[in-house]
């Protein structure tokens, strides 16, 4: 899932996410309360409407950034008081205002809110941050449950969408439409805690499970082992999602793993500094090296910008801060992960794991 | 005539500048003279092939930014002395090395470097400041007939440039072909200089005429008449370039009063800073009476952001400075800007003028 944090994947038009071939996209709750603000999204019929985009969204619940972007920040059983990265202003959100604001972006795929166990964390503190954890996602589950109905497509007929003006594609065609609830595993870096976790949290019941609290400074082994032992305890017939993970390798493994979704920023922000995905690794397009390389930036990537620039060109663009860098990398470094996670799927399809390593391919 | 300053229209990929029947772009000489540097492009084919766009491109002389932008610079009768507006290095530009570095990037159509003169202008330097452009313009001539095959893409054969690689649009049919230098006329505010600059100018003998020295400080109704009388001069049977106009009204009036090709930051400019042009006027994208307005930003609007895009979106984009809103804005004032000379044309064709203002249409 490229990440689309303020209801746009920076840089790249949705009619071109759409020739990529993106299906889903994850949006950033956090964000979203802050600009535009829920109430907003909400009035203009949700975020497939405000954004003008008919594919599948997902929205974070929240937490992360809470944890990762804002100062003075207090948790309670109750949830947590933060000020805003902006502004400074004062917020709170608890599991049912984490639903409230999700419901009211209204993505397809919303998430519980949970707190993201920080690295290192001892035992203790790792036992009392996943069993919080737990009892937000029932707080969640109970707030969705009662106001699932609230969601701004589900309120209205498609006949009134339909005639508000310009066509909009995310018109749902059933009113009695819902989302989909996720719950979100925790229980720091150890196995036996995640295991609780993983059971718990699947005997509250979600549709689908995803594994946070991975990706916040531990090394990449531990991520892998703790992830290969969390999802022997998800149900493999029900969506399993790994949050904030990660490079082409990493995403081509875990997908082999049993992993069905993830989101990461890496190839958009990596993109936006000049660091391109190709099939022959990771290139530096900002180097002096490639001022007068007339070849294609990734030869064996049939993407837009590698079937029509030169490595001259797209170095030219970064050296000069010029917008459309930003923009041809996000598109290239978009294309590469999806074409990635095509090759996957068709490893799967056809049953038997790669020849060589994905980065190969 | 959209501006690619740097060998690109800031935000907007090639393919959607050919989406929106962008038939010849600007470049700026000044510009690409420090970076990438002329050599460079030279190397690379020319703009053409660097930049992938096999359209029309015309490259300015590099002499208004030359007094634009940089500090410290000395005229001399021989050239132009200045410092980088980027890190403070030392160039020297005159007409042998303007029409060098215009040979080098290889554009269509490339302009003789002039001096433009500054507003206010007292009578004598306003002559002096003519006729110093009217003897450059003969060395300009002069240097471009001598080494006017050195046109990058003169001197390699097309079925070379076409087995270099990938398909490049960008592959001159004719290994003769040259570029068209166009003089420029000067003259300042007085009516009198200007003809006496067009014929001296005239004289020297170019396929194109610009005019120059317009747009530096003077109140618009000046601008107008110095245009219509200085029009009067130049042959009607070439074309005619009246340099860095206008707003869609001046663009529409110039037109059908003769001008034939016109450049302007204006829309892609104006759109960075959320500025939008439309039918029913301007529109500042960042107002909070946006915020929740779901109508197109312009009903009578066909560009592909107003038929899928909202002005909700389109604030909350440029109010929350995502990356998106900069390209966005300046495909619609593009298209705007392009649609106002298609239906100038067309009044053109047939043979009369538009009943109400074309901002109107």
């Amino acid at each position: 899932m490229p990440v689309g944090t303020l209801a746009s994947v920076k840089g790249v038009s949705q009619d071109v996410l759409e020739d990529l071939g993106v299906e889903i996209l994850l949006s950033n709750t956090y964000h979203l309360f802050l600009r535009p603000g829920v109430e907003t999204v909400r009035r203009m019929g949700g975020l497939h409407r405000f954004m003008s985009w008919d594919r599948a969204i997902l929205t974070d619940s929240g937490g992360f950034q809470v944890f990762s972007l804002t100062d003075l920040r207090k948790v309670s059983e109750e949830g947590v008081a933060f000020r805003s990265h902006l502004d400074g202003s004062s917020h709170f959100l608890s599991p049912e205002k984490a639903m409230e604001a999700q419901i009211g972006l209204g993505a397809d795929i919303i998430m519980a809110f949970d707190e993201c166990t920080e690295y290192p964390a001892d035992a203790a503190r790792a036992r009392a941050s996943m069993e919080l954890t737990v009892r937000w996602a029932e707080r969640c589950k109970n707030y969705f449950e009662e106001h699932k109905h609230d969601v701004p497509w589900a309120l209205k007929e498609s006949a009134e969408l339909r005639s508000a003006g310009r066509p909009r594609a995310a018109v749902p065609t059933r009113s009695e439409a819902t989302q989909a609830l996720f719950g979100i595993v925790q229980g720091g870096m150890d196995p036996e805690l995640r295991r609780e976790s993983a059971d718990r949290t699947i005997d509250i019941g979600f549709p689908g499970y995803a594994i946070g609290g991975l990706s916040v400074g531990e090394p990449r082994e531990l991520t892998r082992e703790i992830v290969l032992s969390t999802l022997e305890h998800l149900p493999s017939d029900q969506p399993r999602y790994l949050m904030g993970v990660g490079t082409p390798d990493e995403i081509a493994q875990y997908a082999q793993s049993g992993v069905d979704m993830m989101d990461c920023v890496l190839p958009t922000r990596a993109a936006r500094h000049g660091l391109l995905f190709t099939s022959g690794g990771k290139v530096s397009i900002k180097q002096a090296r490639y001022a007068e390389d007339e070849s294609a930036l990734d030869p064996a990537c049939d993407c837009r910008v590698c079937l029509r620039y030169s490595r001259a060109y797209l170095r030219h663009l970064y050296a000069s801060n010029e917008l459309l860098a930003q923009v041809l990398n996000t598109v290239h470094n978009l294309h590469f992960y999806l074409a990635t996670m095509r090759t996957v799927r068709a490893w799967i399809r056809a049953g038997r794991a790669p020849a060589a390593g994905v980065s190969q391919m």
